[in-house]
């Protein structure tokens, strides 16, 4: 091609095009109502709808577990909006746990930046337990929906980050669940098999009634 | 159309077909090594790959739960391999319980067929308990993921049919998980603010180790 | 852990919770549009959004057919919206059929609770026929989009459960959509080598035109 | 960048490369056994993998309909594996028709290359139909799973390309289904409404039994 | 069944149909803010809907690349909305080319119509070409997401239709990516290799800025 | 629950185990072919299939880019097969860029660990930049299937970890896949708008031919 067409085939070039409306990404409207597939699209976006410093420093460390989750998930992070995928960092400090969870929406991958933890998942099919220490780099992946834990086994503070096959992988901290709401005691005895003076003990602790 | 064509019009139309190889399901070979979206098909089947019977009696009592979870998944029911549900019945003797527990992979549709069940889930973002009395005929749906639980709370059996968005939903028994193997009792009680005395009691009740 | 943490560190854990607004389910907002996904969630919901009791008695009877039909879609039961399944009762009085028909967008699950059915569907590679009589308990899958049909070939009334793989899965009837409307006989006829006479008298039948 | 890198710098570039293994689509091997998702990938591949002739000619016309539709799916086209769509060619003489029949697993598109045709589809919920001419160039939509039919409805002979959203779209042609097989005729007739003479005369001129 | 039903049985019949809310497409409201999985559904459809004629004719030629790639996605016909499918035309003269692009959500399938291309695409992993001349009649697949190009390499002009997997497939030309807007010259030298006199000269062609 | 259950009780729930075969997750048998959703699954695993190490040190740095592009693809990591995400490292040395390059199968989350980026992706539809500089911390966001880079802005090196929302997202360096194959100059030339030198001089840099 020689380059010296006339300005005025270029500007016929840019007006035909037919694909303006064509969108590439949805960055979530979080004032609209979402459905099954995520936010509606906001109209209007700038390159900071894609970038997100909120991981940038440590989270609020949580006194009880001695470790703060702070997501990055579509209600954090609209840019990841029907995506595929989000992200969540770990600050565990010394002594601090992740307590047993599940995402009931996502799969995750998790690196560790700073210090060591053991980490590890429990299979639904033989209740197989697969845990290991993890160490700076190393990078573990824990399936959809399986209960897993992550604890600083180390003598410092421990950092990871978190990814995950979902915008809004959700996190079900079992104890949260189980203890931290009204779900009359009677009810959880009877469905985990905890003595009363143990789930009552542990409503105390976090916050739950009845 | 008049019904007077020769038979030989007959004889090409079905051989010039080239849809023979097209396939509408794909029932499990379970010889085979299955993937991420199921096993392989089997090459010949026959009606009775798409009928099972497996629930038509009462499952197996667990003495420990009075109840019995009798699946037709994938592994039990080839058929539906590939079709994205699957099913499961439920037997509750008085008292019975289908302890705490979570699908991995599927959304729960259940339908009371005698007696009455009180069924509950508990959200994961703010740990909120949704349980009711469910009566004959009555359905629940109990969304991915979610941990929950069904008591007979009637004076009689209860017997109940579940289905499933998936082929293979897989079962997390809480308990199960956290008690009937040998993930050491130091994790257990870390990771889930249970006291020594109750880990070691449960894992004694459900045969787990260390 | 020992269970003496001071109130206020439950609450400095409750309030630092970042998850409040990640969403498990999405109960459907019947009133606004839906999408291709299914319909934008409801901002409050209760667990009665999740219970539904559309299905605990027989449905009403159509004397063509000497059968019944309900659905616990999600235009039913808005619970199921976005969760990947949806359940039917089929009531059956002695003589009764469901027609040959189709499910545009899911497969079917089938369970006898009472009486005997004979069940099949045809296979679109080779039009292979797959029937079976089934009794109480059997289940039976029918792949999407399928031809099938049941009939009630026991001597009393019968009832069966059905599950879908999807929240809407249509149901096409084939008599209905063929001879209950306003296309003309003359395309009837041409792409169902059915002849006039015996349109005529099924448009008649179904209330169809033309 | 200055153009002057030694030539060794190249090779340790190229051989650095740690992503030779991963794949940009599947071509399928027809010998192994398929699944859910499809065929296992061939292991080499060239360009004529990727492209396919058998669209270039008219197909054979099925005389009872005076048409022939020849389909480029998975099965006839191994290039189309796991990537989602699939084609087929529709050659209608004078008077031809493709009778009505659905597609269980895709949607269509189609385009008018040649001549004039009388198209529709029929919806599930309320049996509308949804028909026009098209001509020349013009393209229609036809729902996943629904009836639907195409008719010449010019004078001379028509020709038209359709895509299909899936790999394996399935055909389904409805009188095939019906008549093409050895389903009982007291079957057919429960589930159709049609009389024992219609029946016996469709599966005589489409070479069904019983 | 004897044809001598009351008509008030049909009535009945169809009043007590529950299915008239489920719907079987999603054509799209144009006007409403769009989500991931499409745009909401319009409340009310007729056939023309279903239709469009904008690929009738010839698209309006670029004088640059002496072709037209006209589409029919989603925001010129809101029918495929939701349907998994789109379609475009491609308008090559004598000496037209369709530049090096890519479709970042889609698999394109290719017809020829009229003429004769030169087609190709390269894959990720190793960055082989698989490129061929094509002739009337001939199908080419182009796997999602990669870079692939057509150029007219007979005499005359050529015609071919396209389809892809998804209502909204996108296009990214990758010379209108690079200099057709205000990316800095020196980010695009250091992420291209090219010098800066080139992407000048091309920024210039295409109305790009910086 | 009393604690008091026989040990026999045990056994006998253990054994009536029904869940055994159920999987929750697929590792490759990276040795069995692949299919379009991935590699079937090995038969027995261990934590180490869930572990990896190979993100923990530097990559190899390639001369021409100073940087090294470091994937945890399923190819690498096994245990992410059918899990919907996958990882990579990217080191890039002062000054080091990763040229314009897309993912055709996956969207990309990038967080800076050291050092600070410029980075950006071009949208489809209307050509547009977004780019900014991003500091430890920062996440940044590309949709799939779009042109990106990622620069070293700052005067150290940079290390960041990318996530992606595929197991296989793929790699396609721009420049690469112009010039590092056969592609004869002339097509490379017509597809692009570059000049016959300039194709030449980069494809002896890049290795390529013709």
């Amino acid at each position: 091609m020689k380059m010296i067409l006339p300005i005025f085939f270029i500007f016929s070039l840019l007006s035909s095009s037919s694909f303006a409306l064509v969108q590439d990404f949805c960055v979530a409207d979080l004032k609209a109502a979402d459905g099954p597939a995520g936010y509606p699209c906001k109209k209007t976006v700038t390159v900071n709808d894609f970038v997100y410093s909120g991981l940038a420093g440590p989270g609020k460390i949580i006194p009880l577990i001695k470790a703060a989750v702070t997501p990055a998930f579509v209600d954090q992070f609209p840019g990841v909006n029907g995506l595929g995928l989000s992200m969540a960092r770990l600050d565990l400090e010394a002594g601090g746990v992740v307590p047993m969870h599940t995402h009931p929406a996502a799969s995750e991958a998790l690196i560790v930046v700073t210090g060591t933890l053991c980490a590890g998942f429990i299979s639904s099919s033989d209740n197989k337990v697969y845990f290991k220490t993890l160490n700076k780099g190393d990078i573990m992946i824990f399936p959809q929906g399986l209960l897993h834990f992550q604890i600083n086994s180390g003598g410092g503070s421990a950092l990871a980050f978190v990814s995950f096959s979902s915008p809004r992988p959700g996190l079900q901290i079992t104890d949260f669940a189980l203890f931290a709401n009204d779900l009359p005691s009677e009810l959880v005895e009877k469905t985990t098999f905890l003595d009363d003076a143990t789930v009552k003990k542990l409503k105390a602790v976090l916050g739950g009634k009845n």
